[in-house]
């Protein structure tokens, strides 16, 4: 990474004044070991499951979207299929635990854990042995993605619900208050937040999931995709992969995995704040700076690809411009003239 | 942009969670007239151009680094190259008054109105002929790319002293204090910073620029560069083509332009808000939101470039994402249930 500084501050431009993409860059460097870093094979792992709290009425939407979005995805419809398609990213749909069963297709990976999380107002998400077959799913998509190629990585998510199990997630790992990591999701009025609060509230109270134990969390307030994406975290930066994360619930996923292992923290890139209540907070809490702020709050992974792209353009710096010496640049004048 | 909201409305995302690229893509449709914006041909223009004032002192690099970059947007090794390929924006690069010959190149648009400005501190910059042919090459330059195809276009500059020239406009035309708008631009020290602050001072109190004609303000104290954006942005607006533009020295031109023509500001996107002091305030005084901080200052249209990535973001997501009906996805639950 000091190589890499070093080289930013002999290209041709005054130093420091790509700001945050000269930042990008020697934080690529430095995760793929390499002075110039390479981006040029790009995949964005969207993963899709249900939520049994949603039977309490915490959605805008009904649960049925899942599947339908799934499908979307598949169709190449879907807002990520065409940011993705626009930054030349490919997608990797995962079913890790939709309600339903889908119809075969190629594009699709099923590896469904079950039909959706139980209940976690009325006790645990899920058992501890499906929340660690989450997480190696998450391990196994991310090391059959690095033999095709893979540079960088973006997380996404598809699941109505996914934000209540979020924010209990946020809830306890920051220990904040829940109304203050407790947003509007797809669009609730003011009375569904209030319900939504108390919700995960009760969720809380019912589980008491240790912020100690990530695990413990994840199993008790946590849903499929959430663990896949703490598995596609962890190996990612296994392998030396920059993990771009998109909103609330790869923050959330960021939450447990950086639990379990805090080292991770360098090898993620935030690639924007989300609208979503809570998620400022949530990436104040990693230490996270985004890249963005468009006041999206879409999930499936869009944030990640406009993040991707700005990675993208980090790398391309670092080994497309040419330096004051290639080029015939005059320096600055020495500072004291 | 009714139309442009209500096609929003019906995409397979909860309403509004694009953020502020919905935004974009309903001032792009209402800037182009289309009910799907379409951002296909895309340029840059960098404009660049010298200036007298460098005499005093103001800027960290000598005044030759303004041809030396002149050549390497040429050669295709500095920042704007490698963000332009890679968004796939073509770059046209404009000799507006530097202050040498240039060798003649099939790249390089030779419009020279003069070796460079006068020095503003002891006088006007430029004459009123000069200020008037500038914003005429300005002109000139958009409509021969409109005949070549032209869906959106961006601003950028190259000219060693012209974040002095521009900080001069600034107090001008927002009335605020010199100190307020005036930075490092390629990054000068404290000591110099100061100086710098005194030289515009002086500019000003030696040129008496009149606020209520703009014409007058980049007579006194602006650049052939700026001069030649402020033709830009006119003409592309007139040819209803939104304009990108860059960083402190595109909003000093903006300011002119504006001021020329209020109605300018629709067609006008803020691609992002420079780390040079006063450009936030400029857009502040102008009522332009940027879309990102990256925190750069470099310059050269390089911020302009990010900005059409996003409105072609933006435009695909209107012209490539399903409705709910086309896929097949229900829609929200009535509010109140």
């Amino acid at each position: 990474m000091a190589e890499a500084q070093a080289r930013q501050n002999m290209l041709t431009k005054p130093q420091g004044s790509l700001g945050r993409l000269e930042e990008l860059a020697i934080q690529l460097a430095g995760i793929q070991g390499k002075l110039i870093p390479q981006i040029r094979h790009k995949a964005i792992i969207t993963m899709a499951s249900d939520h049994g709290v949603v039977a309490e009425g915490v959605s805008a939407f009904p649960q049925e979207v899942t599947i339908q979005m799934v499908y979307n995805f598949l169709r190449g419809g879907a807002g990520i299929n065409v940011v993705a398609r626009q930054v030349g990213a490919r997608i990797i749909v995962v079913d890790m635990g939709v309600a339903a069963e889908l119809e075969p297709n190629p594009q699709l990976l099923s590896r469904k854990v079950a039909f959706g999380t139980q209940n976690m107002s009325l006790g645990p998400a899920m058992t501890k042995e499906q929340a660690v077959k989450a997480m190696e799913t998450g391990i196994e998509v991310v090391a059959s993605e690095v033999a095709r190629g893979l540079d960088i990585v973006g997380t996404g998510d598809m699941g109505i619900g996914n934000t209540t199990a979020s924010s209990a997630i946020c809830a306890v790992m920051t220990g904040k208050p829940v109304a203050e990591v407790t947003g509007r999701g797809t669009g609730i009025a003011d009375k569904q937040l209030t319900h939504k609060v108390e919700v995960v509230s009760r969720a809380l109270a019912v589980n008491h999931p240790d912020p100690k134990q990530p695990l413990d969390v994840l199993v008790k307030v946590g849903g499929f995709e959430i663990g896949g994406l703490v598995g596609v975290m962890l190996a990612a930066a296994a392998h030396r992969i920059p993990v771009v994360i998109d909103g609330f619930i790869s923050g959330a996923a960021a939450l447990i995995a950086t639990a379990l292992s805090p080292r991770l923290k360098d090898f993620l890139i935030s690639a924007h704040v989300s609208a979503e209540a809570g998620h400022q907070l949530l990436l104040n809490y990693l230490g996270l700076r985004p890249l963005l702020n468009l006041e999206m709050r879409l999930g499936e992974g869009t944030g990640a690809a406009l993040g991707i792209f700005l990675a993208e353009a980090a790398a391309r710096i670092m080994a497309e411009m040419s330096t004051f010496g290639e080029a015939g640049v005059s320096e600055r004048n020495e500072p004291q003239s």
